[in-house]
């Protein structure tokens, strides 16, 4: 593991940490923000799963989330959202497959399996990473926005017990049924949508047993409302298990970090109440 | 006049504007924050001049001030930080000179003199357009980072009871005594130093008969502090004419906008004080 870089934030510090990735097989570069909390004590972690195009890097430099964080004592972890250094066949040529667009998916098909496997590295090595390394005491959280609005989704209802809060902000609820899930998931996963399943909120959530208190902001001018995000999938799933989901359609808001930035601190304080 | 975009942030609202500038013949691009309350009433407005390579996007996506902004009632106004559309040989090749580095000042040499106005621009146009168009009372106060520190200071200075308030963030203090500056100065103005020192707050403020209390902050471990910014020369200066600075050297903090971050709400209650 190496440091890039350490800048003050709010009396915390964050991190810029490269490491050689088992999962995905290549050097991957995450953030993780420290409240000055941490400098005395383990401290709870707010996984933050970032969307398509994005890095570690958009979501400390234009969320505004470590005021808050540095208030309430948790820390946050961004990753990237895709493997980096390869150069597959078309892996550059699309804002929404190959690199910036991993989906946080364990990719089946050539020749992405070789490296694309963020659902592990999420779920499993970068915790590990966290919890050896920093000064953590395991409670954690997941939330993101968009793709990562779906990655965080995905992660918390396939693994009960791993994360004691969750939220996303307008994320792609039912990636089956809309343009970007269909293509990253036939793409990393094949055409046999049994594959798909696992990796779809809307068909998971009608199965979940632990049912954490879900909130979710969206807003109503967001380009990608009706034809990517479809949040009335999740609602609908949410109705029919009887589970505890707070939709919030946030007026005039579009898909950008000025929405997320308006209503982060929300969701830090969700998270802070199952976490703290 | 053209609205290139409008986006809801914290109750308020966003624009990016696009328009002819008499000062700099071209078009220029500025953002303006408008505050809730600009719905029912005029409001104050904060300038923020931005600092080497910056455009009107940066503050705005990245110092978290329209939290801030939206509490007290005050719209922000961020200018771009040159001309742009020309084409001048050499003016994209460096960071501290041509586009994106204006320095805030009325340039008097070929080829710069034909766009490079930002005093006038920042000083006289820009405020013209945003009472004439907006929702703002006529009180107004001015800040800014690095290179537009140094700019918030020279404005401030050269036009007492123009601003009621002012503050900086890690400004270039003395220009006339940095390579930052000297190249800047003496390609837009000539090699006549009596040309620089209306450009130069260190000079400017031992002069001042106006003294509003001036905010800075600027980081310890700012890796300009020693070679560009030189705090002290406009502390000295400070002294020599009982000018009320509080100076805050921000132990472990550098020049990013991870530290304008953190201590903007302090530079907005300060100016909202004189403001409000």
């Amino acid at each position: 593991m190496e440091t890039i870089s350490t800048t003050a934030s709010f009396g915390g510090e964050l991190l810029r940490i490269k490491h050689r990735s088992q999962a995905c097989d290549c050097d991957m570069i995450f953030a993780i923000y420290l409240p000055p909390q941490a400098k005395e004590k383990s401290v709870p972690v707010l996984y933050w799963l970032s969307g398509l195009t994005c890095t570690d890097e958009n979501f400390m430099q234009k969320a505004g989330a470590q005021r808050v964080a540095a208030e309430l004592g948790i820390a946050i972890v961004c990753p990237d959202t895709s493997p980096r250094g390869t150069d597959f066949a078309g892996e550059h040529d699309s804002y929404d497959f190959g690199s910036g667009a991993g989906f946080y998916v364990d990719a089946t098909e050539e020749p992405w399996s070789a490296n694309y496997k963020m659902y592990d590295y999420v779920t499993r090595e970068l915790p590990g990473l966290v919890n050896e390394h920093f000064p953590v005491n395991g409670r954690c959280g997941i939330s993101g926005h968009s793709m990562g609005g779906h990655g965080a989704l995905v992660c918390y209802l396939r693994n009960p017990g791993k994360y004691l809060s969750v939220s996303a902000f307008s994320p792609i609820c039912h990636p089956s049924d809309c343009a970007w899930g269909q293509k990253a998931l036939s793409g990393y996963l094949g055409e046999d949508r049994n594959n798909w399943k696992p990796y779809d909120a809307a068909l998971l959530i009608v199965d979940a047993e632990e049912k954490l208190p879900l909130l979710i902001d969206q807003g109503t001018e967001d380009d990608f409302l009706s034809d990517q995000l479809k949040p009335g999938t999740l609602e609908q799933a949410c109705i029919a298990n009887h589970y505890p989901l707070e939709l919030r359609m946030q007026e005039g808001y579009d898909h950008s970090y000025f929405f997320i930035s308006t209503f982060i601190e929300d969701h830090l304080r969700h998270h802070a109440e199952a976490l703290l």
